[in-house]
C-alpha cells in the first residue's frame, strides 16, 4: 500500500493511493492518523487492506491539497552517513569500517513539495536524496538470527539537505548542518514493505532545475537496510515512527569540482525512487 | 516555580513543588501537562502562579509515587560538547573556537531517579552532571540585540549518560555513544527561569556511589546559556519543549587516569545543581 497524508501541515488527513496511480482514497473513517500507532497495529493496516480491496474507501479530492509527510509525529531520525561506495569516494573520505550515525531533528521534516529553506549566512547548501526506512515494530539489539527487515512498517524517499559550511567547517559533529529547518522532505508515499520485495534493487536519482545529479542504486550500499537496523539497534532503541536515512549515492554539490554548484534561492529538487514516487522543492531563502 | 511530573512512566501527572519544599499540589485540574503548550502559555502559568499563591492546590500524596521528567514530549534534545574550560582539558581537546553541536534523542529522557541501562557490550558507560535549558518561546535566529534569555522557560537538572567507546571509538559522529536508551535522567524539578536570576552561577555536583566526581560551576561554561541559545538559533530552530544540555565540567570517568572508573551494574550516582534539585540512579545491565 502507498499511505499518504494530505491537507495543511499540522492538520493532515491520512489517505491511500489508488492502484490507478492518481487517485486518493480517504481513511480519515478508518484510522486517526498514519503514525507510530497504525505502523505498530497490523490488524489497522489490515483493515485498511480490506477496505481498498472491497472499494469501499471514498474518493479523496486533491485538487490543490498539499501533500504532508507520509508518517505523523516521527520520532527520531538516524541517519547513515557514507553509506554508499560512490559518495564516500567523492567526498574524499574512507568507505567507513562501520556505519557512520548521526541524528537529524524530527521537526527537519516536511511535506514532499513543501518549500525548503536556505538557512541565513549559508554558501554551501547541498541535498541529498536517500532511501528512508520506517519502523514499525521496537527494534532493541536484533539478534543474529532475526530478520531485521521485519522490524520495517515500510519505505519513502528521503532529502537528507545539507549545509556543507555547517558540516564541516564549524567544528563538532555534523548536526549542525543537518538540523536547518525543513531540512528532511519525506514522503509523497510511505510504502509498505511488503510492496518492497529487495529494498537492496532500488534505483534513486536527483535532479536539480531538471539536471540529473544523482543516479545511483540501493544495491550500492556499504551496509544494506537489514545491517543498518541490526547495528544502530545495538545503540539506540529503534521505536515505531522513527525513520533512517539509509545514506545518499554519489552526484551532490559537495563532489564536484569548483565552483560547486549548491542550491541557491530560485532552484528546484526533485528526487525519485523506484516505486517510491517523486519529490520535488522549490528552494528560498529563510 | 518547580514544575514536576509524578506518577507511572506514560501517565504522569502535572504537579507543582511547594515552596515547603517537599509537598507536591496537583496541577491537574488546571493545566493538561507541563508540555511545549504550557511552557509557551504564559497565562496558563500565571493561573498555576496565582492558584499556588491562593492556596487553591490540593495536595497530591507523594509516597511511593514516582517522579517522571518534568517536560512531557520533548521535542529535540540540543547538547553542546567541551563546554567548560576544565572538561576541555582532561578529554585533551582543545577548547572549542564555537560551540560544539550534537542532538540526542528525546526517547532517551526519563525520570530522575529512573533506572538507568548499561548497553550490552558497553565497557566505558561515564556520567555527565549538565544544566539542562527548557525552551519556552520558539526560537529562530535570535538577532543580536534580543535577549536569548526570554526564550528560555526554565532549567533542570540533567544527566546526559554517554558510552565512550561508542562515541569515541566506533567511527563518525559523537552519536552512537549517546543515544542509549535511559540516557538522560532529567529532573525532578523544571524551574522557572524567573527563579534563577543568574544560569552563570550555578554549582553543579555529582557523585558516584557517595564519591563527589564532579565539583563545578556554569561560571566554568565556555559559551554560557545566552550565547548557546542564540548560537544555536542559527543553525536549527528551537520550540517550546526543547531541551538544550548546555555540557558539563570536569571530573567525568574519561577524564581519570586508567583504569577509569566506568559505570558498572549497581553504581549509584547522583546529580546536583543548586536550587534545581538532585538526582539519584541506579544503574543496571541492559
Amino acid at each position: 500500500m502507498k499511505l499518504m497524508r494530505v491537507g495543511a501541515a499540522g492538520r493532515e488527513r491520512p489517505a491511500l493511493l489508488d492502484p490507478d496511480g492518481t487517485t486518493w482514497r480517504d481513511l480519515g473513517g478508518l484510522v486517526g492518523d498514519i503514525d507510530a500507532g497504525l505502523l505498530a497495529d497490523p490488524a489497522a493496516l489490515d483493515r485498511i487492506r480490506t477496505a481498498a480491496d472491497a472499494g469501499d474507501l471514498p474518493v479523496l479530492p486533491s485538487q490543490g491539497v498539499r501533500v504532508g509527510p507520509p508518517v505523523a509525529r516521527v520520532g527520531k531520525v538516524v541517519c547513515i552517513g557514507l553509506n554508499y561506495h560512490d559518495h564516500a569516494v567523492e567526498t574524499g573520505a574512507e568507505p567507513p569500517a562501520e556505519p557512520v550515525l548521526f541524528l537529524k531533528a524530527a521537526d527537519t521534516v516536511v511535506g514532499p513539495y513543501d518549500t525548503v529553506l536556505i538557512p541565513r549566512r549559508s554558501e554551501k547548501t547541498d541535498w541529498e536524496v536517500e532511501l528512508a526506512v520506517v519502523i514499525g515494530r521496537t527494534a532493541r539489539y536484533v539478534a543474529d538470527d532475526e530478520d531485521p527487515l521485519s522490524y520495517v512498517a515500510g519505505y519513502a524517499v528521503s532529502h537528507d539537505v545539507s549545509e556543507r559550511e555547517f558540516q564541516l567547517e564549524r567544528g563538532g559533529t555534523w548536526d549542525k548542518g543537518k538540523n536547518c529547518e525543513t531540512f528532511n522532505p519525506l514522503g509523497p508515499w510511505l510504502v509498505t514493505a511488503d510492496e518492497v520485495p529487495d529494498p537492496q534493487a532500488l534505483r534513486l536519482r536527483l535532479w536539480v532545475n531538471g539536471v540529473l545529479r544523482q543516479n545511483g542504486s540501493t544495491a550500492d550500499q556499504i551496509a544494506p537496510v537489514a545491517q543498518i537496523v541490526r547495528y544502530v539497534s545495538r545503540f539506540m532503541t529503534l521505536y515505531p515512527g522513527d525513520v533512517i536515512n539509509t545514506g545518499t549515492p554519489a552526484g551532490v554539490a559537495l563532489g564536484h569540482p569548483h565552483p560547486q554548484p549548491y542550491l541557491r534561492a530560485g532552484d528546484v529538487v526533485e528526487a525519485e525512487i523506484d516505486g517510491l514516487g517523486r519529490q520535488r522543492q522549490r528552494f528560498q531563502d529563510a
